[in-house]
């Protein structure tokens, strides 16, 4: 795979594009599956993940690990109570017991930093099928990710999570 | 077309890649626009779909023909009255009367198998938009197809879903 | 970029398939950010947008640009009142007030129309978040877009709208 030496003109070329899709396709069913280890070796070493606004930015894969361990539940557990995400972290609530989540990415654009590193911007939103088959979803974000090439393989070094709505951490994800 | 060719390497190429994109792009609007015979002239004559868990597997055009004519119905006719998937196989309903269906995949991986087939793996959410604009939309499904090339042409030989609800099958698909 | 060379064939290349998803990358969250003289900068002069059924056809950029001042709104200001895409245009109200919209596009056919022309078709849907984070969507629709290279850039000759409700324009679009 020659991808760092793709990138030095502005535009990505195909082989490059297609990479980071199916990067994409390979990292974010490891995070619906709750494989969280293997979704966080997806990661550098000092990976973030930054919500906006009036979120929360966490740093480095053994943080992220502690956090997501405790928030994002089991589809097999009973589900979880009406909460939002600020409480579901103040009050330690794991977020996604119950449910299956899906995310949906569309409108991915992909950009050259250089020095081998890839800013890919696009759309994002959560779908979530309970256990009776009731959809619903989270309200929609736009995403920003630092993306870094070490020994032919990809990595999300940053991810900016910015939602569209203001009162997203205080919304109830799931209301019946 | 020199795809089978390409298939040799662990990772597809865009070419290859694009043209998976292309396939389903001609594919799943035939179904959308219930032309049931051109649709499953994209299986392979003995192709087959199956649903898990709990579902149902049917294989070859002819069968797959039977099972859609019955059920796939009509947008021009008046919306079908509340009923799950079971309950529409077992009463001979048509499913569909009434709405307007979209297939939305996403993170599609694209693997090769050797031998000039493919394994793709997405996932799936169907939207229904009925006569009078209401969206509601299918739990949510990961679907495992394999593709063969047959004289420069891709076909499925299998699709494999698997609902994200264990109780997909007996869910009112358009609640009211 | 040599992509007018790539159309002669009956298939597009994976470079222009990229392309072409690139475009769509900068073009619609133009219209997303409510950016309107740039998103009407990627159509051509002449460009036109129409919808159908029972809808409007647009031509000119001057023009689009008026009718897209007063509808597309603003997603700070209060939430707009209950209202119809077509109660919008004659009582002149701002449609998208108070809600962060997203298109969501899929199942991209991009084929080569000749003279450096493509014809695209895709699916859409519309997503409406508002302030407090509700999400709600709009009926889906089919869109055949003629793009055209000029100098090396796509731009958009026309869009054509398909709903797939026929009431699409008296549909209330954010219901509460």
């Amino acid at each position: 795979m020659s991808w760092p030496a793709q990138v030095t003109g502005q535009r990505v070329s195909a082989e490059l594009y297609v990479e980071v899709q199916q990067f994409y396709a390979r990292q974010m069913p490891l995070l619906e599956e709750r494989r969280l280890e293997e979704f966080l070796e997806t990661f550098t070493e000092d990976g973030s993940i930054e919500h906006r606004p009036g979120g929360w930015r966490i740093e480095g894969r053994e943080q992220l690990l502690a956090e997501m361990r405790q928030r994002r539940g089991d589809p097999d557990q009973p589900l979880v109570e009406e909460v939002s995400a600020r409480e579901a972290r103040e009050k330690n609530i794991a977020y996604y017991d119950g449910l299956v989540y899906r995310y949906w990415f569309d409108r991915m654009r992909v950009e050259p930093l250089g020095e081998g590193a890839l800013r890919v911007r696009y759309q994002a939103i959560v779908s979530m099928t309970d256990f009776a088959g009731k959809v619903s979803f989270e309200p929609t974000t736009v995403v920003e990710d630092v993306l870094v090439g070490v020994e032919g393989e990809l990595y999300t070094r940053s991810r900016l999570v910015t939602h569209d709505s203001p009162n997203w951490a205080d919304k109830i994800h799931n209301p019946s």
